[in-house]
Protein backbone atom coordinates (compact mmCIF):
# COMPACT_ATOMS: atom_id res chain seq x y z
CA UNK A 1 0.00 0.00 0.00
CA UNK A 2 1.11 3.42 -1.37
CA UNK A 3 0.89 5.23 2.40
CA UNK A 4 2.81 8.11 1.34
CA UNK A 5 1.02 8.61 -1.57
CA UNK A 6 -2.56 8.46 0.26
CA UNK A 7 -0.69 10.54 3.11
CA UNK A 8 0.03 13.71 0.87
CA UNK A 9 -3.64 14.58 0.24
CA UNK A 10 -5.35 17.01 1.91
CA UNK A 11 -8.54 15.33 1.77
CA UNK A 12 -9.79 14.03 4.65
CA UNK A 13 -11.25 10.94 3.73
CA UNK A 14 -7.87 9.82 2.31
CA UNK A 15 -6.66 10.57 5.42
CA UNK A 16 -9.07 9.08 7.54
CA UNK A 17 -8.89 5.90 5.89
CA UNK A 18 -4.57 6.38 5.85
CA UNK A 19 -5.42 5.28 10.19
CA UNK A 20 -7.93 2.45 9.90
CA UNK A 21 -5.68 1.07 6.99
CA UNK A 22 -7.43 -1.88 6.07
CA UNK A 23 -10.44 -3.57 7.00
CA UNK A 24 -8.66 -5.48 9.71
CA UNK A 25 -8.36 -2.47 11.56
CA UNK A 26 -12.28 -1.26 10.93
CA UNK A 27 -13.11 -4.37 12.03
CA UNK A 28 -10.73 -4.25 15.53
CA UNK A 29 -12.39 -1.06 16.16
CA UNK A 30 -15.89 -2.53 15.58
CA UNK A 31 -14.62 -4.69 18.34
CA UNK A 32 -12.89 -2.64 20.53
CA UNK A 33 -16.18 -1.07 20.53
CA UNK A 34 -18.27 -3.87 21.40
CA UNK A 35 -16.34 -3.95 24.37
CA UNK A 36 -13.42 -6.38 23.56
CA UNK A 37 -9.68 -4.93 24.28
CA UNK A 38 -7.65 -8.39 24.94
CA UNK A 39 -5.41 -9.93 21.97
CA UNK A 40 -7.12 -13.44 22.58
CA UNK A 41 -10.52 -11.84 22.24
CA UNK A 42 -9.55 -10.40 18.82
CA UNK A 43 -8.14 -12.85 17.82
CA UNK A 44 -11.09 -15.46 18.64
CA UNK A 45 -13.32 -12.82 17.53
CA UNK A 46 -11.06 -12.55 14.10
CA UNK A 47 -9.61 -15.65 13.31
CA UNK A 48 -6.83 -13.26 12.26
CA UNK A 49 -2.90 -14.48 12.65
CA UNK A 50 -1.53 -13.37 15.55
CA UNK A 51 1.66 -11.76 13.77
CA UNK A 52 -1.14 -10.31 11.67
CA UNK A 53 -3.03 -8.58 14.65
CA UNK A 54 -0.02 -7.66 16.54
CA UNK A 55 0.78 -5.30 12.99
CA UNK A 56 -2.52 -4.28 13.11
CA UNK A 57 -2.89 -3.26 16.75
CA UNK A 58 0.00 -1.51 16.53
CA UNK A 59 -1.23 0.57 13.80
CA UNK A 60 -4.10 1.68 15.10
CA UNK A 61 -2.15 2.48 18.53
CA UNK A 62 0.56 4.72 16.23
CA UNK A 63 -2.57 6.48 14.71
CA UNK A 64 -3.93 7.41 17.96
CA UNK A 65 -7.12 5.27 18.01
CA UNK A 66 -6.26 2.69 20.33
CA UNK A 67 -3.91 2.93 23.64
CA UNK A 68 -2.09 0.18 24.72
CA UNK A 69 -2.19 -0.46 28.40
CA UNK A 70 -0.20 -3.07 31.03
CA UNK A 71 -3.22 -4.46 32.98
CA UNK A 72 -1.07 -7.42 34.47
CA UNK A 73 2.74 -6.80 35.88
CA UNK A 74 3.94 -10.57 36.19
CA UNK A 75 3.75 -11.63 33.18
CA UNK A 76 3.44 -8.57 31.60
CA UNK A 77 -0.15 -8.15 29.67
CA UNK A 78 -1.73 -5.25 27.59
CA UNK A 79 -4.75 -4.31 26.95
CA UNK A 80 -5.76 -2.20 23.92
CA UNK A 81 -8.85 0.59 24.17
CA UNK A 82 -10.08 3.29 22.77
CA UNK A 83 -8.91 6.84 22.28
CA UNK A 84 -11.41 9.17 22.01
CA UNK A 85 -10.38 9.26 18.03
CA UNK A 86 -10.73 5.53 18.45
CA UNK A 87 -14.22 5.98 19.65
CA UNK A 88 -15.69 8.63 17.29
CA UNK A 89 -15.19 6.19 14.63
CA UNK A 90 -18.78 4.90 15.83
CA UNK A 91 -20.77 6.82 13.66
CA UNK A 92 -18.31 5.36 10.28
CA UNK A 93 -19.11 1.72 11.68
CA UNK A 94 -22.83 2.66 12.02
CA UNK A 95 -22.87 3.95 8.84
CA UNK A 96 -21.22 0.95 7.17
CA UNK A 97 -23.45 -1.50 9.21
CA UNK A 98 -26.80 0.38 7.86
CA UNK A 99 -25.12 0.26 3.94
CA UNK A 100 -24.32 -3.45 4.42
CA UNK A 101 -27.98 -4.60 6.43
CA UNK A 102 -29.68 -2.85 2.92
CA UNK A 103 -27.81 -4.55 0.53
CA UNK A 104 -26.20 -7.31 1.77
CA UNK A 105 -27.97 -9.63 3.60
CA UNK A 106 -30.08 -11.43 1.04
CA UNK A 107 -30.74 -14.04 3.82
CA UNK A 108 -32.76 -11.03 6.85
CA UNK A 109 -30.73 -9.23 9.21
CA UNK A 110 -28.38 -10.53 11.29
CA UNK A 111 -27.99 -7.34 13.58
CA UNK A 112 -29.41 -4.70 14.14
CA UNK A 113 -29.36 -1.33 15.78
CA UNK A 114 -31.83 -0.85 18.07
CA UNK A 115 -33.27 2.25 20.80
CA UNK A 116 -32.47 1.03 23.71
CA UNK A 117 -35.37 2.70 25.38
CA UNK A 118 -37.96 0.91 23.39
CA UNK A 119 -36.68 -1.80 21.80
CA UNK A 120 -37.38 -1.09 17.88
CA UNK A 121 -34.92 -1.26 15.41
CA UNK A 122 -33.04 2.31 15.04
CA UNK A 123 -32.79 3.57 10.87
CA UNK A 124 -29.50 5.64 11.12
CA UNK A 125 -29.57 8.50 8.50
CA UNK A 126 -26.89 11.18 8.68
CA UNK A 127 -28.61 14.68 9.10
CA UNK A 128 -27.32 17.79 9.89
CA UNK A 129 -26.81 18.87 13.40
CA UNK A 130 -27.64 22.84 12.63
CA UNK A 131 -31.10 22.48 10.78
CA UNK A 132 -31.74 18.71 11.34
CA UNK A 133 -32.27 17.98 7.71
CA UNK A 134 -31.39 14.74 6.07
CA UNK A 135 -28.12 14.27 4.08
CA UNK A 136 -29.88 11.98 1.70
CA UNK A 137 -30.64 14.64 -0.37
CA UNK A 138 -28.61 16.65 -2.97
CA UNK A 139 -28.37 20.12 -0.99
CA UNK A 140 -25.24 19.29 0.48
CA UNK A 141 -22.42 19.18 -1.15
CA UNK A 142 -18.55 19.64 -0.98
CA UNK A 143 -16.86 23.16 -0.98
CA UNK A 144 -13.03 23.59 -0.26
CA UNK A 145 -12.27 24.81 3.13
CA UNK A 146 -9.63 27.69 4.54
CA UNK A 147 -6.99 25.18 4.45
CA UNK A 148 -7.93 24.39 1.01
CA UNK A 149 -4.27 23.90 -1.42
CA UNK A 150 -4.67 24.35 -5.15
CA UNK A 151 -5.81 21.08 -6.18
CA UNK A 152 -9.21 20.65 -3.74
CA UNK A 153 -9.85 24.37 -4.68
CA UNK A 154 -10.01 23.27 -8.51
CA UNK A 155 -12.24 20.12 -8.25
CA UNK A 156 -14.35 21.46 -5.33
CA UNK A 157 -14.90 25.13 -7.09
CA UNK A 158 -18.49 26.42 -7.24
CA UNK A 159 -19.38 25.29 -10.95
CA UNK B 1 -6.57 -10.84 2.54
CA UNK B 2 -8.70 -13.38 3.29
CA UNK B 3 -11.59 -12.92 1.28
CA UNK B 4 -13.47 -16.02 2.19
CA UNK B 5 -13.13 -15.91 5.60
CA UNK B 6 -14.72 -12.34 6.18
CA UNK B 7 -17.33 -13.39 3.43
CA UNK B 8 -18.41 -16.07 5.62
CA UNK B 9 -19.21 -14.18 8.62
CA UNK B 10 -22.94 -12.57 9.15
CA UNK B 11 -22.18 -9.34 10.47
CA UNK B 12 -22.87 -6.47 7.81
CA UNK B 13 -19.98 -4.50 8.65
CA UNK B 14 -17.88 -7.54 7.38
CA UNK B 15 -20.34 -7.74 4.32
CA UNK B 16 -20.12 -4.34 3.36
CA UNK B 17 -16.10 -4.05 4.02
CA UNK B 18 -15.69 -7.01 1.51
CA UNK B 19 -17.63 -5.06 -1.27
CA UNK B 20 -15.21 -1.96 -0.79
CA UNK B 21 -12.37 -4.15 -0.47
CA UNK B 22 -9.37 -1.86 0.31
CA UNK B 23 -9.34 2.19 0.44
CA UNK B 24 -8.22 2.40 -3.36
CA UNK B 25 -11.88 1.21 -4.10
CA UNK B 26 -13.20 3.63 -1.13
CA UNK B 27 -11.52 6.48 -3.15
CA UNK B 28 -12.58 5.83 -6.66
CA UNK B 29 -16.28 5.28 -4.86
CA UNK B 30 -15.34 9.19 -3.52
CA UNK B 31 -14.46 10.11 -7.13
CA UNK B 32 -17.19 8.44 -9.10
CA UNK B 33 -19.68 10.54 -6.21
CA UNK B 34 -17.91 13.52 -7.04
CA UNK B 35 -19.18 13.04 -10.71
CA UNK B 36 -15.89 10.83 -11.83
CA UNK B 37 -16.35 8.08 -14.49
CA UNK B 38 -13.40 7.61 -16.90
CA UNK B 39 -10.55 5.55 -16.79
CA UNK B 40 -8.59 8.76 -17.32
CA UNK B 41 -10.49 10.58 -14.70
CA UNK B 42 -9.98 8.25 -11.69
CA UNK B 43 -5.98 7.24 -12.45
CA UNK B 44 -5.29 11.37 -12.86
CA UNK B 45 -7.50 11.35 -9.57
CA UNK B 46 -5.94 8.97 -7.85
CA UNK B 47 -2.22 8.37 -9.11
CA UNK B 48 -2.39 4.72 -8.97
CA UNK B 49 -0.81 2.39 -11.60
CA UNK B 50 -3.11 1.50 -14.50
CA UNK B 51 -3.05 -2.40 -13.43
CA UNK B 52 -3.97 -1.74 -10.11
CA UNK B 53 -7.16 0.35 -11.24
CA UNK B 54 -8.22 -1.75 -13.40
CA UNK B 55 -8.72 -4.57 -11.31
CA UNK B 56 -10.35 -2.38 -8.64
CA UNK B 57 -12.68 -0.98 -10.79
CA UNK B 58 -13.46 -4.82 -11.69
CA UNK B 59 -14.15 -5.61 -8.25
CA UNK B 60 -16.13 -2.79 -8.06
CA UNK B 61 -18.17 -4.04 -10.82
CA UNK B 62 -18.61 -7.15 -9.90
CA UNK B 63 -20.29 -6.19 -6.11
CA UNK B 64 -22.56 -4.25 -7.87
CA UNK B 65 -21.17 -1.08 -6.98
CA UNK B 66 -20.51 0.38 -10.15
CA UNK B 67 -21.81 -0.64 -13.84
CA UNK B 68 -19.57 -0.84 -16.86
CA UNK B 69 -21.17 1.20 -19.72
CA UNK B 70 -20.16 0.98 -23.50
CA UNK B 71 -20.16 5.24 -24.37
CA UNK B 72 -18.10 5.24 -27.41
CA UNK B 73 -17.99 2.44 -30.29
CA UNK B 74 -14.56 2.69 -32.18
CA UNK B 75 -12.63 2.58 -30.43
CA UNK B 76 -14.85 0.50 -27.72
CA UNK B 77 -14.35 2.99 -24.62
CA UNK B 78 -15.87 2.39 -21.04
CA UNK B 79 -17.18 4.65 -18.32
CA UNK B 80 -17.97 3.12 -14.69
CA UNK B 81 -21.39 4.40 -13.16
CA UNK B 82 -22.69 4.14 -9.69
CA UNK B 83 -25.35 1.61 -9.21
CA UNK B 84 -27.97 2.50 -6.71
CA UNK B 85 -25.95 0.43 -4.15
CA UNK B 86 -22.79 2.18 -5.07
CA UNK B 87 -24.60 5.61 -4.94
CA UNK B 88 -25.86 4.48 -1.00
CA UNK B 89 -22.39 4.16 -0.04
CA UNK B 90 -22.07 7.75 0.22
CA UNK B 91 -23.28 8.31 4.40
CA UNK B 92 -20.37 6.15 4.92
CA UNK B 93 -18.31 8.44 2.93
CA UNK B 94 -19.83 11.64 4.35
CA UNK B 95 -18.70 10.04 7.94
CA UNK B 96 -15.66 9.30 6.99
CA UNK B 97 -14.98 12.31 5.89
CA UNK B 98 -16.61 14.30 9.16
CA UNK B 99 -13.86 11.84 11.44
CA UNK B 100 -11.55 13.06 9.10
CA UNK B 101 -11.83 16.06 9.59
CA UNK B 102 -12.26 16.34 13.35
CA UNK B 103 -9.04 14.54 13.88
CA UNK B 104 -6.54 14.43 11.69
CA UNK B 105 -6.47 18.17 10.03
CA UNK B 106 -4.14 19.95 11.64
CA UNK B 107 -3.49 22.88 9.88
CA UNK B 108 -7.42 23.34 8.99
CA UNK B 109 -9.93 22.38 7.33
CA UNK B 110 -9.21 21.52 3.24
CA UNK B 111 -12.54 20.36 2.38
CA UNK B 112 -16.20 21.04 3.83
CA UNK B 113 -19.97 20.02 3.75
CA UNK B 114 -21.51 22.59 2.64
CA UNK B 115 -25.50 23.69 2.73
CA UNK B 116 -26.22 24.48 -0.58
CA UNK B 117 -28.73 26.88 0.22
CA UNK B 118 -26.97 28.81 2.79
CA UNK B 119 -23.36 28.28 1.64
CA UNK B 120 -22.96 27.29 5.58
CA UNK B 121 -20.64 24.39 6.78
CA UNK B 122 -22.68 21.66 7.78
CA UNK B 123 -22.09 19.08 10.43
CA UNK B 124 -23.04 15.51 9.65
CA UNK B 125 -24.22 13.23 12.71
CA UNK B 126 -25.93 10.09 12.66
CA UNK B 127 -29.59 10.43 13.72
CA UNK B 128 -32.10 7.64 14.10
CA UNK B 129 -34.83 8.06 11.27
CA UNK B 130 -38.11 6.87 13.42
CA UNK B 131 -37.55 9.65 16.37
CA UNK B 132 -34.95 12.24 15.62
CA UNK B 133 -32.56 11.42 18.40
CA UNK B 134 -28.72 11.69 17.89
CA UNK B 135 -27.28 8.64 17.48
CA UNK B 136 -24.01 9.93 19.90
CA UNK B 137 -25.38 8.90 22.64
CA UNK B 138 -25.23 5.08 24.24
CA UNK B 139 -28.95 4.65 23.92
CA UNK B 140 -28.83 2.62 20.23
CA UNK B 141 -26.97 -0.84 20.75
CA UNK B 142 -26.44 -3.34 18.48
CA UNK B 143 -28.98 -6.81 18.76
CA UNK B 144 -29.42 -9.58 17.13
CA UNK B 145 -31.88 -9.59 14.05
CA UNK B 146 -33.94 -12.21 13.05
CA UNK B 147 -31.74 -14.13 10.66
CA UNK B 148 -28.43 -14.56 13.61
CA UNK B 149 -27.23 -17.54 13.84
CA UNK B 150 -25.38 -18.71 17.12
CA UNK B 151 -22.44 -16.66 16.98
CA UNK B 152 -24.12 -13.95 16.60
CA UNK B 153 -26.71 -14.23 19.03
CA UNK B 154 -24.23 -14.92 21.55
CA UNK B 155 -22.42 -12.05 20.94
CA UNK B 156 -24.61 -9.66 21.16
CA UNK B 157 -27.43 -10.90 23.43
CA UNK B 158 -29.37 -8.76 26.10
CA UNK B 159 -26.70 -8.76 29.11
Amino acid sequence: MKKKRIGDTQCPIARGLERVGEWWSILILRDALHGYSRFDQFQQSLGIAPNMLTRRLASLVKSGLLERRLYNQRPPRYEYVLTDKGRDFRPVLLALMAWGNRHFTPEGKALLLVDARTGKPADPILTDRLTGRPMTDKDFVLRPGPAAKARIRDRYAVP
